[in-house]
């Protein structure tokens, strides 16, 4: 089995106007799709965030990429990491991670890891050896939001949604907002964990929104409360004193190892990251300043499923806790998530999802269904999903239309307030 | 596919009468073969080191590991470790690693590998990623030893011996005898890389037999020294001083991460270990104190190929360098040992093997070739050996005769000098 095809399509899902730390969601959100097809008449898929660059650089290892067997995803690995002109570089400070080299090597890596499944007849997570759960818990991910359905509809709202889907276009300004929106979500999907995106508003309505979220769920729902690394180290002890005992976990309220170590000392939160340590070349750092509790992983960003479970081990040894982070994705990442984190036996903290924000996919049968707050692994051989080829080429063309080529939430912010401008820090 | 049958097997293999720290090699090295069975007809093997012990920790799983998929190898670690009665304790003093959960779990996971392999027609290094060589390089691994040929012969000799198989059975007592054995070795299997075990004579006529095979190889082969942790602190200065530029690596000089971390400060030589930083409870340990260079990971040892790649991605993660560690083995072993080391990239010292010592094997077709200093990666499905059953009842037979039930190198040597101890630290 040999890839002979490898084809990259970038695409745009509708996105609803979503604040975080970086500014505003655009109306689009950009992925990459990557099909590997093979000589026996298979085909693998992988999904990477990214737009334009992302694309090219995927483009770019096409030579290296076909010709290979999907076995030798090692191999392949480096023979990618030969081929990029420029290697990584450090995270960044924005929210999301746009590493180009780490997401070509995801992408590839996922598609030549469903590809073995489809020859083998197996699903993803039985090449990781075996499921520890039939299903993978997700929490409620919150943000606040400007009314708007995002799309061509941008800040405009469909008069016909109802359900989910209203409460989805509906504003959330506020703590009560936020628990309206928190309501729906729940109601929707079931899910039995919260996290709210924050460093949008100061840290005291953040707080607030907290404290409303434990008062309108009870103790017994975990919380969590993400900054997004812009709070000060300062603000970030203050406002963990005020939730101790109220999150779950305290998910980067601060810049860097050493200001999340600072922060850990002083209040008695659990910190988790997926800001501060974010690949392997972090991990020393990590273990020297003692950064935080639990790590979030994610495929796209570290580098594959392979490389996922690696730091899964690694957090076993090194008493790490293990959540996951998502950004806005479709289907096939989704898939990919959900085998992986049905394989980690330490994976013990309901994943992320950005999944009930988006609308649109681009597999067979449209968006896995989310139920009782969690996926049910697929049992079908690779990550279990199927291209549907028109919804691609729709949405192909939705990302041409758009204009749009990377991700930039400070443009959409300034479209709403021109004097926005982003700080690595803000209180 | 399900495993429907669990065969365990344990093994006697003619084993010369070798010197180490802990005495005297027995007439015999004690194994332990397992074959798991599957309802469509395929089977698959591991081995691991052990006697009684071992086979009946491997016995009583049984009920366990039959019934379950061979892909779930990871779910089936954690239910051996939920039937097992009593976990692993410490390494323990000696040159050997007899941890009976670990090895248990390391023979059913080889075994669910080679299975995996046969079942999707693909060598088990496809199972890992792929390959990053072709054939995989050993070390020439020498020892001290009485004249002897082992087995019924015991400090006999086969008068009808010719080539290495002289070699082996001739002594070696001092430098001149280890560089003679080393040569005819050399000349037999084209090893490129030296390694002495020591702690067994004063460290003065163990670094002058370094000398000796540094004048008679030349300084570009390279040499290693594995007193297995029988040297003080201070002893083991002394002489990694002396040894400066003779050395590749200087294994195991002194017992425990911290004496080792103390010899390294003081010492210019790159410290290698299999001793004081041997499972990811030690991990920790070995980063705080800094305790050596390189580790010599071993499938056996650190529970599976699966645990060996998390181990490998480790070293390449905390600086680390990687070698592989071995001890009396036969074919399926050293097949296990050769797809780990071809699929990791970063294990890039010459692996350790006894293989040479040995005669006898229970795969079809006799031992494997071992041709300059490396073998080839199989090709075949899985490990790429076949069992053959002949032999294996031959070899039991030889144990249950050999009267041997567990490793005890005191025994054989208080037979020579019954005055002899074993002394954790001896000079």
């Amino acid at each position: 089995m040999l890839i002979d095809e490898m084809i990259v399509t970038p695409i745009a899902l509708i996105d609803p106007p979503l604040l975080n730390a970086a500014g505003l969601h655009a109306p689009y959100a950009l992925r990459v799709i990557v099909e590997l097809h093979t000589d026996n008449g298979l085909y693998g898929l992988g999904e990477v965030p990214g737009g334009q660059d992302v694309a090219e650089a995927l483009t770019a290892v096409r030579s290296v990429v076909i010709g290979s067997d999907p076995f030798h995803y090692n191999v392949l690995h480096r023979a990618i990491g030969a081929k990029v002109v420029q290697a990584d570089g450090p995270r960044g400070d924005f929210p999301w991670d746009l590493r180009i080299v780490t997401l070509v090597r995801s992408a590839v890596e996922v598609a030549c890891l469903d590809l073995i499944g489809k020859q083998t007849e197996r699903p993803l997570v039985d090449l990781l050896g075996g499921k520890f759960r039939d299903s993978v818990p997700f929490s409620a991910y919150l943000f606040y939001k400007y009314e708007g359905a995002g799309g061509a509809l941008g800040f405009g709202v469909d008069k016909n949604a109802n359900g989910w889907s209203a409460a989805r276009q509906a504003a959330a300004l506020d703590p009560a907002g936020v628990v309206a929106q928190t309501k729906a979500m729940v109601d929707a999907f079931g899910f039995q964990s919260i996290k709210l995106k924050g460093g949008v508003f100061s840290p005291d309505q953040e707080v607030a929104a907290m404290f409303a979220l434990r008062d309108a769920f009870g103790a017994d729902v975990p919380l969590r409360l993400d900054p997004n690394a812009l709070w000060s180290v300062e603000t970030a002890i203050k406002a963990g004193r005020q939730l101790d005992g109220v999150l779950e976990y305290y998910e980067d309220p601060v810049r860097g190892q050493q200001a999340m170590a600072d922060v850990r000392r002083a209040v008695k939160l659990p910190l988790a990251t997926n800001m501060c340590t974010t690949s392997f070349a972090d991990m020393p750092g990590s273990l020297t300043l003692g950064s935080e509790d639990i790590i979030l992983s994610d495929h796209h960003a570290w580098g594959g499923v392979m490389a996922s479970v690696h730091l899964a081990k690694m957090c076993e040894v090194f008493g790490r806790g293990l959540s996951m982070h998502s950004n806005s994705h479709a289907g096939i990442s989704l898939a990919a998530m959900v085998h992986l984190a049905a394989a980690v036996p330490n994976l013990t903290y309901a994943c992320d999802t950005h999944y009930p924000w988006q609308s649109e996919d681009v597999i067979v049968g449209g968006q896995i269904q989310i139920k009782d707050g969690a996926v049910k692994v697929p049992d079908k051989p690779g990550l279990g999903v199927e291209l549907d080829r028109a919804e691609l080429a729709r949405l192909h063309k939705q990302y041409v239309d758009s204009g749009l080529t990377r991700r930039d939430d400070a443009v959409e912010m300034k479209k709403v307030d021109p004097t926005w401008a982003f700080k690595p820090t803000r209180w």
